[in-house]
Formats: C-alpha cells, structure tokens, sequence
C-alpha cells in the first residue's frame, strides 16, 4: 500500500456535489467519467497525491444506489495504491481479509480494482487499484 | 486544502483494529495518544503523505461512541491540512459551509482543528488541520 489513491463519497446529484466540493476545496474537479458496469457516474478532485472521487448512481442497482437508500450520501470507500494487484490480493487472503472480486476488474480512472469486504475491516469498504498500463 | 492529513476510522476495540490495520498495511502503527476532551483513544498508521487514524471511545458520551451505536464501525472523518485554520474557517463559512467548532480545539498528533458540519458537505464529517508551532 503506497498511498491512500482517493476516497470516494457517494451522492445524490453528482453535479451539486462539484459545485460543493469546488467551494470546499478552491478548486474544480479535473475530469468526469461514466463507469457503465458498476452503474456510475464519477467526478474527480486533486488534493495533494491523493484524490476525491464522487460517485454519483446511474441506475438504482447501482451500489451506489443502494448505499445512499441504506446509509445516505457519505464516505463510501477508501482505495490504496498497489504496485502488484495479483500479488496484494494473495497476501490480503493469506491474512484473512475477504476480497469481493477476486479477479481484478477496470474501475474508473484507468485502474484495476479490488474490493475488500467491510466486514473484515471494521466497517470499512477498502478498494486497491493498481495503475493499467 | 494542502492534503488529506488522516482518515478517521471508529473502531470498537482499538487494539484488535492496530492488530487488522497491520495486517492490512503491511507494518504497524507509530503512535497512540489519549484525547480526554473527546474521549477517544487513537492510534496511527502513515501512509503515504497521508495517515489512518483509528478511534476508540473511552466513554459511552464520547462522540465516537455515539457514531458507533448509530452507524456501526467505520470511516468518521476525512481530514484535510490548511496552513491557516483562522484563514480557513473565515474562507469556508462565506462559502456557506457550517463550522461545528468556530473556535480551533487541540486534537490528537499535535494539530489546531476545526470540524465542518456533514449538512453541508453531502454526508461527509470534514476536519480541517493545522500543525501547531
């Protein structure tokens, strides 16, 4: 793990959430991407070497969706950078973590991702991404 | 909004969750600290230029005990480092944000710190940081 890569927050109308987040921050986003497969639309936030990513539901399927109907809008997930993915999701499950996807699979922003399940972390949704080449 | 400074993560037990976030990381935490004003025990991981701070109430008044009964175990807070916490708090109340604590409080790791109210950032409880002379 080499660095927290972005913390993603759900909410419920992306295009609000940039005007908020623009005030909050100083600045605007850098760039908006819509992620079909996981139902999505996302906006990104430079902050240092990290980023924030909102994550708006494009679908009411859409994880999002759901975790906005159970929990409301808020932190959905903190994603760490890797350098091995494959190798990463091998320690994580010798050390008892619960990997959701255990293949790899392309998020936004140019990624491979992971999923750790909360249960196996006090509650908290961790991502791992690695850079696609 | 130089960084992320922390990620704030309320936890049950603080020691069992140094034994998981170790696991998880790859190396263990440098430092606990007692915040008796908060009734918070903490302890943190860097991680990049960034850290993860785990949260353990020391008594059931404690704010981090009351997030617990409410929403479980999970992500608190996302913190970020200002340079000038007064500065700030002026820029952001313009902004039309709610500042929970006008006034900046001692925290945990040597910090100046403000809280903004999760009405006005879609959810999230936003701390701002400045590192203390």
């Amino acid at each position: 793990m080499d660095k927290i890569e972005h913390i993603g927050i759900a909410v419920k109308n992306i295009s609000e959430a940039n005007k908020v987040y623009t005030r909050l921050l100083g600045y605007e986003h850098y760039k908006t991407e819509n992620v079909e497969r996981e139902g999505v639309t996302t906006s990104f936030f430079k902050c240092g070497e990290s980023k924030i990513e909102l994550l708006e539901a494009t679908n009411p399927d859409s994880p999002i969706a759901k975790f906005i109907e159970k929990k409301g809008e808020g932190i959905h997930h903190i994603a760490f950078s890797v350098k091995n993915i494959e190798k990463e999701i091998e320690r994580l499950k010798q050390e008892g973590f619960t990997v959701i996807n255990e293949a790899p699979k392309k998020g936004a922003d140019n990624k491979l991702v992971v999923f750790l399940h909360p249960k196996s972390t006090n509650g908290v949704l961790i991502e791992l991404c690695q850079e696609m080449e």
